[in-house]
């Protein structure tokens, strides 16, 4: 047996650096960035703890970009490196000089936030740069270097008279990269990449206006400056503590997330946890519309404040990433397919951990300010329960705080509800029905009957209602929903008293008959007589509950399979005691009769949202005819 | 100044795999067919010129999985590899063999359809397993090799007794890989990765039923045999010549793509090229809902018959992403940003292109059976409008077919419906005015008004037909379209004759004032008087074009920023001839006055659907008490 070591082409190393390295070019400036808040921040951390004897200062880093000699180049005042140091850390590639600097100054570089993987990210230069050039001065006294590579495997390397301390990187823009040569693409991608990243990043200048002198004339222009143009916040609201914050820096910090966003967010979360896992953010709750997907993947994810994506499904619960904000956490692993994300024990802590603070902050809304939590119910509830629905242990806490409207306004829990309607919406087999609408203004009159017997109708409108109500019908006991159009407001909620019939078997029968002869073959209405109030509609067609969720909960996935293509299935409830049906009963012209039927039929249509196209226009015709 | 060249540190070569080759680990099984495929069309290559004087048979590729000994295996009966081939072609990282061997066999390579990256892909093994072994036997007679590495860059390298022509890899899966090891969820990416490789791909095998020997009994069972069960289509329907394809195999290929779709397709696009850029597939036209956002992505992005992506964007125009099918091109640039992608040349011809064929088929599908082209127009008009709105070139094509439907079901071309209306629906000011309804049902009484007067109204209803309306009011010279509820109909299309007011001047005076007593200060209806058919309704409710247009443009995109936000704002318009508003003028009971402008308000408002909640309820009692 023979044994070996694989070697690594180098010839072939920058094309497969173009080729596999990143998919997406634009991450070489990330990249050059985090290598110069790296260089940064070590030094920071060597003059803290006395290793270097320099001057800290207030370094930043500075993007320049050279549209006519075409070049970019990314100049930072950190540690720099010497000769000895660039053919360490430059001329082998994949060598990790954040690896070796953490392992070397272990638990206090930790914590100074030493970013990551420099080394590899320096190739990346390559994906846009046909030739790259580094000049660098090491804090310590020895002389700069300057080093170049044109993308083949060969540099060259030799002094340089660069003065200052720091690394300076010359990208010379290949051919098929120019867009990074545009102020604007450059300004887009340090906006993106690095807003929030620890270092000031200056990208020119800006002109500000200063204080007239005093004795200014009243037209005397004000004198200005050009001042240094800082593209980041070093220092994002996340990476502080909650207690230093007030609620307008909350707020302010959601503007610089989201500046084409002109409502403000209805609350915030503060993470902040670093044990088991170290993460912290801040997540807000934005006004929600019913739409459940156009507003999902606003939520960004950062680690040690560079930003790496903004698709946190796998690391979110899918019923959270409708909110926004800002996840801050190195424990997450990149870079590795989304089952095995969420199959991750630190990942599901992290999950749950995120899924209890969001329950903890919403409940503590509910219980100090509850007038405002009803407030923004309707902004909030797509998400309670959407996370009721999907999350067992969200839906035991949110059971407590999640809100169920009246149609006249006044904000229930589940179990204020039961108290309140218990005596008067039971049933006669002990079932607890609780009535509700979705819609104020098209079941308008159903509601109105529900009401005239002192019924409490809830007003529930969200797209996943449906589910829910699923839900709790079969977690809590002896419940039922039922919309208001289901059927008949009496038989909806059956008690022992019932009403007596003014007509006859025989004439029921009678009724029957003209109903069914005046509707003809292909009606969809089932006739169902009831003996009801005679001051009640004397026509109500219904839509049974179970069909109709069914099919509303088909369309937000779920249901039954098929529902979908079902026709809508109606009941025509024709109230017997009513004057007007004795009125059509005892007619003895059939067109008279006919026409009585038709237009109480036509009226019972447009209540429930029927009556449409030539139809409605004939009824209109007729209608005007009689008001003349 | 000293040279050097920049070494590539073989130590973190393993960890570099892991996390930089592909962001999707899955992704090696891909890599490891490719190879097999490779291997084994290299061979059918070598037969076919001679090169190798060994039979070339029915190779096919084996995926085993072993779920017990935690391994996987990848076996070919390829050309294999000798002691000399595996320390080229392995033990050197990124050595691209496909590369080496398209160069030295240049033209008949080619055609032979050799994949490409061998070497590079091999490792992507190491992304999920923490030992690979290769045992390999070339069809050269020289013995065969057994190579075993164990993750560090350290291999090693024996003899082994294989006696079968071709490679054999063995993954010992890593413990964070174990979902590699089910054989549910292999099967998957066979499917999605290499479901019409050219290769047959053998998974398992499974039962097939014999038919049963003669002489046996009715009740006897069939006998059975265990076959290979192949997992791909080696001859996918793209890759043949059109001339060779039925419709039926079209529609099978479909089905094929999209087992889950039970819908057939209304039409398909078979595309061939290979100058100036190489392109095969077929696209096919779904029936299509009006919801632009949901039916994206599902075409599919091959090479060579790999699966690359099924995210087309930039390389498909943006109105045909919502066609289905696959396309098939070594010629698009991969791992490349999309801006640089759009603004390849390569990529750039494709697209257009693409978007010819397209054109060029709607044109012969609407020449050669308009019958068929009008039937299915309703379910492929999102695409075509859509497509008019954003390539001009594709507007000019399709401005020849692209069809208007009438209410009545007539389906006409622009220029024909410019032809069928110009005598009776150019205005006083010589403009052509179209008329058109987006909803059959709601605007019912004001398509029969328009009808009335022998107009035609078009039956326009797709999210985005108000812009492109808008563009070609914009690119045809004197037209304009109203829907039929903007105006009274005598002011959409205004002629010369005007019809005289049985109302005075001063009646009229009395007239709006009265109205305005009783519809109060909040109104938000503008009256206008008009003299109108005495026939026609007493009042209209009309809803000015423009704006309603705008909001409902700014809903899909476009329009004018803000408009969403404003009113809607309605005209009340009032019929003078009308008997009914005579009565109105002249009735002195100031009850019955209101009774009667309530009533006929409350039609009017019925008729475009804004009679709603309790007015509605009110109404609906009222009307049954006149019924009575």
């Amino acid at each position: 047996m023979a044994t070996g070591k694989i070697n690594v082409s180098v010839d072939n190393i920058f094309p497969l650096i173009k080729k596999f390295l990143y998919s997406d070019h634009e991450i070489f400036l990330r990249e050059l960035v985090s290598n110069a808040t790296d260089a940064t921040l070590k030094l920071k951390h060597l003059t803290a703890i006395g290793e270097a004897k320099v001057e800290y200062g207030n370094p930043l880093i500075e993007i320049k970009v050279d549209k006519k000699g075409k070049k970019l180049h990314v100049i930072d005042q950190g540690l720099g490196m010497t000769e000895e140091e660039v053919k360490k850390y430059i001329n082998e590639v994949a060598f990790s000089g954040a690896e070796e600097f953490i392992n070397k100054y272990e638990d206090s570089a930790k914590d100074a936030g030493i970013i990551g993987h420099f080394g590899l990210g320096f190739y990346s230069a390559f994906m846009v740069a046909h030739k790259v050039e580094i000049i660098t001065k090491s804090y310590q006294d020895e002389p700069a270097v300057h080093w170049s590579c044109d993308g083949s495997p060969n540099f060259t390397i030799e002094p340089s008279d660069k003065k200052e301390r720091g690394t300076e990187i010359i990208l010379h823009i290949a051919d098929d990269s120019t867009e990074f040569l545009e102020d604007s693409r450059i300004r887009e991608l340090l906006r993106k990449y690095n807003k929030f990243m620890p270092v000031p990043i200056k990208f020119g200048t800006k002109t500000e206006t200063l204080p007239k002198p005093e004795g200014a004339k009243e037209d005397d222009p004000a004198p200005t400056k050009e001042v240094d143009n800082i593209i980041n916040n070093p220092n994002p609201a996340w990476t502080k503590q909650p207690t230093d914050l007030k609620d307008e820096d909350y707020k302010s910090f959601y503007r610089e997330l989201y500046p084409m966003q002109f409502e403000e967010p209805l609350f915030h979360i503060h993470l902040n946890v670093d044990y088991p896992f170290n993460l912290t953010g801040i997540l807000y709750f934005p006004k929600l519309t019913n739409d459940l997907n156009i507003q999902k993947d606003k939520i960004q994810l950062y680690q040690n404040q560079v930003f790496v994506t903004d698709n946190v499904e796998g690391i979110v619960p899918e019923f959270l990433t409708m909110l926004r904000g800002v996840i801050d956490s190195p424990d997450i692993p990149l870079n590795v397919s989304r089952s095995y994300l969420q199959a991750d024990g630190a990942v599901k802590k992290i999950s749950s951990y995120i899924t209890r603070k969001v329950a903890d902050k919403l409940n503590s809304l509910f219980k100090n300010n509850r007038e405002d939590f009803e407030k923004k119910w309707n902004d909030i509830k797509i998400v309670i329960e959407y996370g009721m629905l999907s999350e067992d242990k969200f839906f035991e806490k949110a059971d407590k705080f999640a809100l169920y409207p009246s149609i006249d306004g006044a904000y229930y829990t589940f179990e204020e509800l039961q108290e309140k309607i218990k005596a008067n919406q039971t049933d006669k087999d002990d079932k607890l029905v609780i009535l509700y609408a979705s819609d104020k203004e098209a079941q308008h009159s159903y509601i109105e009957t529900a009401k005239s017997k002192g019924y409490e109708v809830l007003l529930l409108d969200s797209p996943i209602i449906g589910h829910l109500m699923q839900k709790l019908e079969t977690t809590k006991e002896k419940i039922s929903f039922a919309r208001v159009d289901a059927d008949h407001i009496d038989k909806l909620i059956q008690k022992e008293d019932t009403q007596i019939s003014k007509l006859s078997d025989e004439e029921k029968e009678k009724l029957k008959a003209d109903l069914e002869a005046v509707f003809g073959e292909k009606s969809n209405y089932t006739i169902q007589l009831e003996a009801m109030d005679s001051d009640a509609s004397p026509f109500v067609i219904t839509e049974p509950e179970f069909l109709r969720r069914m099919k509303e909960m088909q369309q937000t996935g779920g249901g039954m399979f098929g529902m979908g293509h079902m026709p809508e299935m109606y009941n025509l409830i024709v109230n017997t005691n009513h004057e007007l049906i004795g009125e059509i009963l005892n007619t003895k012209t059939a067109k008279k009769k006919e026409r009585l039927i038709n237009q109480s039929l036509d009226l019972a249509k447009l209540s429930k949202g029927l009556l449409k196209g030539a139809d409605l226009t004939n009824f209109i015709k007729r209608s005007y005819e009689m008001v003349k």
